[in-house]
């Protein structure tokens, strides 16, 4: 076995050299975020292959599953998860298709249109889930120490862009 | 003003109740880095828009300014990058619309099709990367002490994905 390299090592001395010890920190971060989502990505795709969803259709479907009434308006999904408006379309299309939500116009204004989730969608849901929490969502070989140290470092930096009016959020 | 909640402490709240602790820690750290990612592409791609890149097209075009001959088979981009057959293809025609690569048949093996940076794309490269490093790679608000927890956090987590053979890195 030749001895082995890292990407993100290999890049920290490219930037090192040229262009000194400051952007080192954030550059290093960053790409290091990226890589890791891209792998997380692939380890969750494949876990919930079963029910035929992706990661960001898995996220819809418990944001619809945890909500006060099963069915949220699209702009408030898109919202929530931080998607476009095409995205959040695409995302609840393909959720529709599954027969795991079915699109229903709003009770007291016609122009918006609610995603409401199934039976099949809160089967789906609870059982995806469970694969997920048995497999802790893909982040071997971190431990809980680990993956805590990441959510609090990455709390103030997702703080604005996460928040929400807490008079809106669902209620259990 | 209302108070203000947070899309993955609600989330958190909500796996307690139902799976109790032990999936918490996973969940969380997961849920942040998709988070965190979504939120650095939007900065990072604002960025970069002057020279029509994105941080994939970016990542892409460092990878050849860093490398010996300032040109890679695209398989190779491929692996370095993580990324499918199919996306270093599409991001090479990006690059190849702008001006700051072009495609070249290998020396030594007319199979292989390589891509070569042009006068441009350095120029590109260079400019774009002052461009983050003063940014601060769109990390904000988070210090230096931070970003280094997050790449010493991730590295075990990378380490399989990310190694290559020390044999084929780019020499400086």
């Amino acid at each position: 076995m030749p001895p082995r390299g890292d990407v993100i090592e290999e890049a920290r001395r490219q930037w090192r050299e040229r262009w000194g010890d400051e952007p080192v920190p954030s550059m290093a971060a960053v790409t290091s975020i990226m890589r890791a989502q891209q792998i997380l990505l692939a380890r969750l795709n494949e876990l919930l292959r079963p029910w035929d969803l992706t990661f960001p259709r898995y996220e819809a479907l418990m944001l619809l599953h945890f909500s006060h009434r099963g069915s949220l308006p699209l702009g408030k999904m898109g919202e929530r998860l931080q998607v476009h408006r095409t995205s959040i379309t695409n995302i609840v299309d393909g959720l529709e298709r599954l027969g795991y939500v079915t699109r229903v116009p709003h009770e007291h204004d016609r122009r918006t249109t609610l995603a409401e989730i199934t039976d099949a969608g809160r089967r789906a849901a609870v059982e995806a889930t469970e694969a997920l929490n048995a497999a802790r969502f893909g982040t071997e070989p971190l431990d809980d120490d680990a993956l805590e140290a990441l959510f609090e470092t990455l709390l103030p930096f997702r703080a604005k862009a996460d928040a929400f009016d807490v008079e809106a959020a669902p209620r259990a």
